[in-house]
């Protein structure tokens, strides 16, 4: 059962798998299911960019779509998850794509359920297609992640990506640093060693900006927003101290002005639209990893 | 038109052709359009089941689907449930799939739209492709209806199941009983006659459960679900003294633990999930017939 | 950059080609797309009609839909409309049709994303493609517009119409009058002659029936609507005086009694279920011409 719910989960060489799929699919590839073959979106939480890549890779594939969206759902009636995600397995999906509010709530899943889940995100835990996509970029850039620095800069305590990010990296041999409002340290995460922002500026290779998330946070948080930019964003004065050939990336949605100046999030080192593309191709990857029943193998002809 | 509105406006013969079709569907025979078929789906309530049930449906059939929500549309601005129908038909929908909240909806649309209507559900009246899918998994299990004894558990009154599936049972040969508590009793349902469970339990070939509607109900249930599922729920208990060869139905979503015990919604009697299945199959059958000119006769090729 | 935001940036011949292309999509012909072409609907406000309408124009066309709706999306994490259509053109989506509440949402968009944008409604502002299917309807009927006498009639101006249609058909060759609520007259609208409803009625081809928009309006509205049908809506009386082969157009959702008598709203001069079915054909015009690389030319067969 091929799921997809940490980054801890998969070894290097699955990473590598996926990551040189995505590649393939960047640059045409096309797979195609047998038969109809249904996958299902569930999504307990609002998104447009995760909810949309999905589905625009879904359908790449040839795959048939069903979108579930908590509000007009059973969940209403009080359906558990297991059983909202079992009836989708009896009527016919052959994966379903999960994101919800709690953290690991596929845990209640796993060994239950005979179809694969993709974790599309649960609570402040993983969101490991979203450090795909990084990883996917950041390959792109470099070609490999041996001896690369790599800064990732906000919220690293609430953040789903900070943790994953940050042992996937260490685990692919690229060093990671972290700088963080004190009150956003997070001392679980041992993959990291904590610097000054404006000295890791002029060192490093790739700067993940996370994304200062306004609907989560209390009163307390609003203290730490008032300067952030200032104190932890990256202003443009400090853009122009990065590194010739650095990248900056950002998970989005952006707050312009805050993580990241408005003028810089198009700028020449920013990815940060470039992941987005990436998203649709590392999705495209996990996917064909969770049905190689259904969809063969990668076919080396392009797509017109 | 082959509207299918009520399992009352169905003949025997009418209701032996849709399940004879489900079988052939549940064997992997296709269908396709002759051309471009949209279908539109208006759900006025929440539904998990029964939406994705036709969804999969639809688009097993190759059909072009248009999926509606009350909460994003035009209803809002207080359009009529006509005017709604008619504009879908007027942008091209050869068929209606439509749930709502108001027993008989469809008497103001009958005779005055052009398209057929699949009723999946009103209010407390009719829900006829959860009747077929019930009689679906008896048939599957026991060949024919001719004797059979089933016993139908719970809020007789509320159900939408409960008076279809007494009537169309007893139609088809099969005996009815009904067990509930006394304020949920129907006098207006003569197609089954009241005993209690404990005596019904070892005697019956099929019991049906509904669900306690939390949902619909008021502070006057409260004091009948203190105790339902001692009272009038399937226990592990009563389980076992079932007779061989018995199957257990829920309409889902369950209430583990009151209709039914958290064990046996699995166990090895329970058809619940296997219901679920049937429903894509009652409901390719129903929208075939609905949709006869565009879908031509079924083909008896396996499905790949 | 074949965007469609305004009627006014629309040169007469480009109304004509666009017009002509939808009528050959009324007679069945089809295009096709050369791979797997997304489009976005972003849709921030309520829509029955429009919503549809283009969904079913995009399949006609073969291409891939992406329904996005505000209630659940980053939106509500505060992302602006330019990242939003940013990122679904980042994933993919070749075309995206908004509606948004805001007049000229578009002004912050134009020249910054790269993908046609196809208004589907702005504000008080636009709504050409109600524009383009009442030309179309008006031209099935009479071949041309120049000389026609036509009546723009209720709520000048709050309407997104009245405006584009007066401006419109007076640069096809057509005299426009208005009758309107002294309160709802709109200055600014110099495509047309106030008259009042009774003189009209008896000399016009086409009326031209606004919506009364209940939801935008306050207290003040609730004066007028108190004798609106018998002031300024089509009453059963006024509806016989009108010319012989003139005909009603309404842009619906419908209020019954209001706008228009209720036995009047399918009578044979009523082209208003004629108009949604020509939604389709120019909103595939529309987006043939946005599309133009990815679609290619229209072909001559006829649709199955």
């Amino acid at each position: 059962m091929n799921h997809l719910l940490t980054m801890s989960e998969l070894s290097v060489q699955e990473i590598q798998e996926i990551l040189k799929d995505a590649e393939e699919f960047a640059c045409g590839s096309v797979v195609q299911p047998k038969g109809k073959t249904f996958v299902a979106n569930l999504f307990f939480e609002a998104s447009t960019r995760t909810r949309f890549s999905f589905e625009v890779a879904e359908k790449r594939l040839g795959l048939e779509v069903l979108n579930f969206s908590a509000e007009s759902s059973s969940v209403q009636k009080g359906e558990t998850l297991y059983d909202t995600v079992k009836t989708l397995q009896s009527i016919g999906a052959k994966a379903v794509v999960i994101r919800h509010q709690e953290d690991r709530y596929f845990d209640e899943l796993r060994g239950k359920i005979n179809i694969p889940i993709l974790n599309a995100g649960d609570g402040c835990g993983n969101h490991p297609t979203q450090s795909l996509l990084d990883l996917l970029t950041i390959k792109q850039e470099f070609g490999s992640f041996e001896g690369l620095k790599v800064a990732i800069v906000g919220d690293i305590r609430h953040s789903r990506v900070a943790r994953s990010n940050a042992e996937a990296l260490t685990r692919l041999g690229a060093s990671v640093f972290f700088a963080s409002p004190k009150e956003w340290e997070d001392g679980q995460n041992s993959f990291g060693t904590y610097a000054s922002l404006d000295e890791l500026i002029p060192q490093i290779d790739v700067l993940m900006l996370l994304r200062v998330q306004h609907e989560r946070h209390d009163k307390f948080a609003e203290n730490i927003m008032r300067d952030y930019h200032e104190q932890h964003g990256l202003t443009i004065e400090r853009e122009k101290r990065m590194k010739s050939g650095s990248i900056i990336l950002h998970p989005a949605p952006v707050n312009r002005g805050v993580e990241i100046a408005d003028e810089l999030v198009e700028c020449g080192r920013s990815r940060i639209f470039k992941q987005m593309e990436n998203g649709v191709y590392v999705r495209m990857a996990v996917l064909k990893r969770a049905l190689s029943a259904e969809l063969g193998g990668v076919n080396h002809e392009l797509l017109v």
